[in-house]
């Protein structure tokens, strides 16, 4: 590392991102921890708040405010939809602040209103840099949105089949998550009696909020408005997405070698994007607590349809390991510095 | 019940599916459990196969063979696919035999043989007593072939709007099932160590054998062949399926409202499906262990689709309990003796 | 069923003691089921509170007041802690109150205080009648006290060895229970994304409220006062609850099959506990939504203890089985009514 | 690093241990993976055997021969029990041998017979530096015997208080233990169907073969025979062990907080051994992936004793992170090279 040590802190540290951006930054040699910061639970030990954090263990949480925040070069936000506006616009132009929450994805306001019933507080580069023109924009930024975890997954498992015209642009989604998507906040409908055991739907019919920011993605690499059905699941584990997604065929005669092909050229250069051996279907296991995607494609000859399955670790490579990676790429690191490929399993 | 009592025999019975017909039927008050044999533990106690089964804990596993199968009034068969026929055969026609096999699903041959890869013993009357016209041939019968789950719940799932005629023959399905629908048989890749934490998908592309009987259910509801993407997913629980179903509209102003009223409609008459709650979507906890079936519907606008959820216990509503209703119908038993709506959860 | 059907009310149906009490009611043929109450919830459908319970989706939840729960045969009670108290006053004497909660289990005042701090209610028959003398002291009771999930399954698994005089007086417990222990409210340890994939302990030091209880049942067995080391583990499931208890032997020539025998004995008239074929050692799934407890026991010849296993379902036997058992006998209906010894397994 | 890059050789790269020594070697700075070796699987792509371990993906899995395995300069055997000796005497004295086995572990031939049932292939140094004495025996070594991981965490769980002369040699272990202790040939019993949702004890009453282990680890700290009565549980979890711990107190008057000082005081300058803040008891979801320990003590004074609690990841400090941290003080390189204490958690 030629540069000297890169100060952090890190806002909304006790919850699940947050925690997930620390463990992350924790192995990574070119960082120094700076602030962790919470709200409620301001003023508690760290080492009780995040256990599995040992060389935290002595740390106290300290509260969001901008004094606190100030004289890092690099401030990550892991904070509740709608708070990042005011501290981004308050924290000075050179600060590097990259945003886990929603506020700067999307970049139709009108979109942003239907979805969130809020004002929009505009768009930042948008930290998916494998998708086409990501990175370059992502280079030497200093506000960055990190992606949605399902939008993540979602949208790398179909981008190089609508990218090659392989199929039309009416895709069908349906991902089925971990739990800590949906966070830290105490609800019954996630306690643990509640899922264990259990799969459930939910935001079906298009009103989940990721929906967007996925036709988003889609229409940058279709070059055509893509029309996108997304259904959740949640599903009983702690971490992980799987998204199956599927699109009809432009041409029925397609093969799963053409699509392997398509989606192997798409992604020849990306090393956190792993194209299974043919015949092998990915599963989150592979990719507990590393930065990679594992896709796999084939083709449906009597539908007509290609299918594709991505998984990503909703908390790693889905939000706090992009982060990482964002942060690597805006101050010119070797992209993958602190992050890996190999999964925790089993 | 006015009637004797029925004598049963379960063949499979240290199985899963034999497992739970055993477990439904020490609540029905009509039938008398005889025979339970198995095949490479015969012999071995009950107690010690299945523990949970506490009055049958004196019983000894007996091989499966005709003469300790023969008669009984009943023979309920939880065989490997391709062992029903030959016993199927020998018993006598008046022995009322219930298969949970897939030997006798399919009605055309070179389907079968595409599929499994031998040749086609069949077809029986078909144990799927909610779609149209099934109920009447399951009256009387005395071979019944019993669905398989992922089967029950697509078909449940979207029957209605392909009957209403809300949705073009074009569907497609995205289903997260349990562990136990993959049997009792050892296999690494079932491993609780693999399993646990771990969602995967597999049998995509439309090669899983269950596509076709799918396909044959909707043909039979919709009056035209529909296309049907299948994907399976495995999740980590030991029951349930959740099926998310989905085509395009054929009216871009369908409502909400009107899809469900249609699935109203079509199981007002059906105690075992139950369309649940406008808002409220289903979970497969709320159905283990019952012979229930939960469903909910919408419109997703912007897609142009209807989507549809249902949940079934894959080895009661989806296996064993499909299997006793069946029972019922065919001895003209009232259809839900022996069997529940209430789940067990959390 | 000779006698009329009785009608019931169940305070705190929205949670999981009182939702457990509706589902086992639901099966049995002597009782009607009247009001449904709850406190912060009053008001919503019970289709949507409860869903796993078909036959009650209609119904509303209505207040926990005197008038709504006043003129039923009987009233469960699934409180939280001491709440029970004014209610049972307030209802007639000839009210059957049935207590989930733990405020009239405890005999000793100056012992409720230290455990629970608060002034002590009283105490009312126990609900445990497996224990020597408790069975006597229901029948026609009419206020009752169901025990706690963890004092059940501890007290049943070394009963018999204390009873026999194997062990002295010296017990260790530790117990790993399923979450749903912990009730319905939401708290963040709860959480399926802080319980899945993980083990904890909680509670160490004898400081559990349940460790009196515990060496009340043990006291009224063993005729001494009785040393219970007590150590509850959450384990990632929603229902269950495995209990390890041992002893020091008194005769260092105490042989497993004496063991065995005394804990034959101790149960030969009880239908709900199963003692285990000898090598089978208990697990919880065996006993899900049943009224089974299931026990095997061993002698440890180096370590000198008796080593014993029970497993219980804390929502079922661990709680509303017991008090359905309990209504039976106090009602004088066969004990076994709307109950089984059939679990959900696998 | 100052020596040139070590080149290691796994044998049994397909199973659990294996495949974690791979997973940390990835990490390690100073580390050239050689051939990766298994039995019946040689031959196929360790891409589809561990999916997880991306950079290895284009590997092939070799066959377990003295060929293959000649020419590293450390060999981790992960085999199962009685094939580590013959493969072990085969190679040069000079290459560093690690044994995640249980073949070289037990010291007294008499005990290993009686519970192993094969003669005794004689001790190596047990790789347990965290126990008085081990750390300096494992210096330079070129044989060393991985603890088991039920012993490793039952030790460390008491070892202070026996070392402190706070209780009395007579131990009771009850540990918890996650699925991938018991490897990953397929098993009925280990199927996820049957572990989900499911706790259950095994090889109760002093049978297991860990329990040797335990009581000669604990001999040597507290300089007296031991007694150990030691119960395994199998919890639905792919990792983790919780070991629950308790002895009577030598002196009744002794408190938590001297407890506590002693355990302070007996790991101080251990690196992966963490003492909690007092009231916080651990839970495995804080040690996943790491080579942590995490613990904490406290008194019952009700009951006499000393209760302790410990956890522990199996596959990593309980089995492959043990082995790099021996071979790492065999090879002179810094002992926490390629280690974490930070553990994933949600």
């Amino acid at each position: 590392m030629h540069m000297s040590q890169v100060s952090v802190a890190i806002a909304g540290a006790s919850g699940y991102a947050g925690g997930e951006v620390a463990r992350l930054l924790l192995g990574h040699p070119g960082v120094t921890i700076g602030a962790l910061t919470g709200a409620s639970n301001a003023g508690e030990s760290f080492g009780r708040l995040q256990p599995h954090l040992v060389p935290l263990a002595d740390r106290v949480l300290e509260p969001t405010t901008l004094e606190v925040l100030s004289g890092h070069d690099v401030v990550f936000l892991g904070l509740p939809h709608g708070q990042s506006a005011e501290i981004a616009k308050a924290l000075p132009d050179s600060t590097v602040v990259i945003d886990c929450g929603a506020d700067f994805r999307l970049t139709d306001a009108a979109v942003w209103e239907k979805f969130y019933g809020s004002p929009h507080a505009g768009s930042w580069p948008y930290g998916l840099p494998e998708l086409p023109g990501q990175r370059e924009a992502l280079a030497g930024a200093t506000r960055i949105a990190v992606p949605g975890c399902y939008p993540t997954i979602s949208s790398l498992t179909i981008a190089p089949a609508l990218g090659a015209g392989l199929v039309t642009p009416d895709v069908t989604v349906v991902a089925a998550s971990g739990t800590s998507g949906a966070g830290k906040a105490a609800k019954t409908n996630l306690l643990g009696s509640e899922v264990m055991g259990n799969v459930s739907a939910y935001g079906v019919g298009g009103v989940h909020r990721h929906t967007p920011e996925i036709a988003q993605n889609l229409r940058g690499v279709a070059g055509t408005d893509v029309v996108v059905s997304f259904t959740p699941l949640l599903v009983p584990m702690p971490r992980g997405i799987l998204a199956t997604v599927s699109a009809p065929l432009v041409d029925a005669g397609t093969t799963a070698a053409q699509a392997r092909e398509a989606y192997a050229a798409a992604y020849a250069d990306e090393q956190f994007v792993h194209l299974l051996p043919e015949g092998i279907w990915p599963q989150t296991q592979s990719v507990l607590g590393s930065n990679a995607v594992h896709l796999q494609v084939t083709v449906d000859e009597a539908a007509g349809r290609l299918v594709a399955v991505g998984v990503v670790d909703n908390l790693a490579k889905g939000t706090a390991g992009a982060a990482v990676q964002c942060m690597n790429i805006a101050l010119g690191l070797p992209e993958a510095t602190g992050l890996t490929t190999v999964g925790l399993a089993p």
